[in-house]
């Protein structure tokens, strides 16, 4: 640990777990735009059928925003670290199992849209998905926690846990809570699915602070 | 704000911004490929069937040259950035989703080029994101600009803000205005589509150097 | 060799080639994810469908395990190198060759899953692709020692050496073995290929470490 | 041109034109295994139906290693580059258009490869496509040398210039009489287009260099 080379040979391999998880997600989220189909009818029906695919184009953006708000938590999380170790990089790869599939169960939330029955299990599998990503986050900022991959820069350390904690344990109760009204209504459960995206994409401190300041 | 080392941070985030979006761009645009239907017919029909299939090739060229002058307007913008922000994180988010999006307008295009009604609606749909990826980009800049995240670098900062909307604004009227022009003849609508690709694509005040310099 | 400058240009190229293979990685990981159909049944049977497609999922995640597996090694191989040479990135672009193959195998090892005699051929020819991978590795290594691509930091040399082989030659043995299996018995040697991916997945002497530690 | 922070700016706009051309280089060339078809048969003819996809496997192959090996030039000549301007980025689009399209070409190959005058059609035109590829990269190599892109350092500089040249001038003669002999004899033409490939991968310089040493 003392060594003088040993901190750069250690920040190197974060930045390929970096690149790495930087593709994955960026190809998850641009993946999703496969699962929209043409609609196959003549010209004339073909605005008709647009407006009525609305299901599609709901759980595309639902899908996108949480992609991209995982990102930006996975971003703000890795950043803050000085480095990582091996549990860290299994548990990212996990995350990324999880992201890497989200296009699957995003399809068929789409595709069971329209039917009563299918669509109950078509949102709950979606939604164990999406939290399963959130618990991933989670436990990946408790084992850096930990087993101290933070920086010895303390006061940034804990703003960045506390921002990861705070912003997330919410989600996850959030998740839990619309699976289980998915049960109930599925519509229900997607709206709150999208509320949870929108949330954790909104930079709800950052608005404040813009609106503070200009007012 | 007066640490030392918060700038080293903040410029390692925007790192992550600019490989996450040259991903979401790289796949975004070569996905294109992936509309191009392989022609079901016999052998000696092929030739005829690649020649007859020239509006996939041109929705192709098209969403490539944008793609492709939207990811050097972005390089160029984020380029001349001190530091980016929350905001400009989702501002970027949004842009992107755009972009991604982009292969299913390409794709309808392509599939209803040859059908009198479709067409119209095919032409101002694919226009409406191309505007949406535009403005998305006029929105950063300004973003960009009114929170001081240009560096403090100033000719650097105007000459490239100038750059950027002395370029962007133009394509943003014209969309419209192919737009509006794609609900009465579809084919003119996706002919201006294709000049302002070419007009994001060249490097006009370069070129126009290149001959000064021989001439 | 003695300027003072080309240290600094071969660092540059082995940055490329860890970019490209981050990305074709990332690709392969992710495109997987493609492979899985949405079942064509009516809503009230789509639960039964999905849990009966379970080789569909065994197959999505021991491919996923096993190239985020190889990823990992790559990322130590070549982290461990102080440079690199015109055969490594041949050597390399052959292990990318089976690396985005792979979604191929896996596809049809999840089509034939249930069929007695389809399976059999399907088991195999996923791991010989598996086989040529981890192969593939070892010959980067040994050329890398061959050629002193290592830097002049012996310890972490040997160290880096000695885990990817050691690590590498368990699989290459096992999974010889589980395609001689898998020709007796198709789920035995899937079996096989999933117990290694967890094998090379797992931390083993980080997580001792782990345990040792609070125990 | 003489402020002192310009270099530092300039290499990094460079940084961004390799992440996008990585990213795309590296989808392009996993998108290929997509247009690989799993046999539809049943499971005893799996094997034998295997075998029979040859061209397909071949189509690949060749198409693999001629992205890989106009990366492996893009990679030298962006090294060898000190800095890049506007019309540099704009070429690079349009080989990277002709790169992200191969797949196409490449899957017309494979499905017209049993087919006497389809083949004869797909074997030049996918020969035209990598023709400008390797045109695309003599254009660019061209221009650098014309607006003094390269870096001071002029031993460097000639030595790379004349690799790309001398490698790539060679591939440009060939793919023409490559896609001459496929009007004659399709099989003739892509055995050519093998060739290319195989001679562009091949370091002949560093295989020669290995056996020296140890003969």
């Amino acid at each position: 640990m003392a060594e003088p080379h040993k901190p750069a040979k250690i920040k190197h391999r974060k930045n390929r777990l970096e690149a790495f998880s930087d593709g994955v997600f960026a190809i998850a989220i641009t993946l999703l735009v496969l699962e929209i189909a043409v609609p196959a009818v003549r010209g004339e029906e073909l605005l008709g059928e647009l407006a009525h695919e609305w299901p599609v184009y709901l759980a595309y953006f639902v899908s996108f925003m949480t992609i991209g708000a995982v990102w930006m938590e996975h971003s703000a999380l890795v950043d803050a670290l000085d480095h990582i170790d091996g549990v860290f990089m299994r548990l990212n790869l996990v995350l990324l199992l999880f992201c890497a599939f989200l296009p699957f169960p995003t399809r068929i939330m789409s595709e069971y849209a329209q039917d009563a029955s299918g669509e109950r299990v078509a949102v709950v599998f979606y939604g164990i998905v999406l939290l399963m990503m959130t618990l991933m986050l989670l436990v990946m900022a408790r084992h850096a926690q930990n087993e101290d991959l933070f920086g010895e820069d303390l006061d940034d350390e804990h703003k960045e846990q506390a921002r990861v904690k705070y912003q997330l344990l919410p989600g996850l109760v959030a998740y839990i809570a619309g699976g289980a009204l998915g049960l109930l209504s599925p519509r229900l459960g997607v709206t709150v699915y999208l509320l949870i995206a929108i949330y954790l994409a909104i930079p709800l401190r950052e608005v404040t602070r813009l609106y503070r300041k200009r007012g």
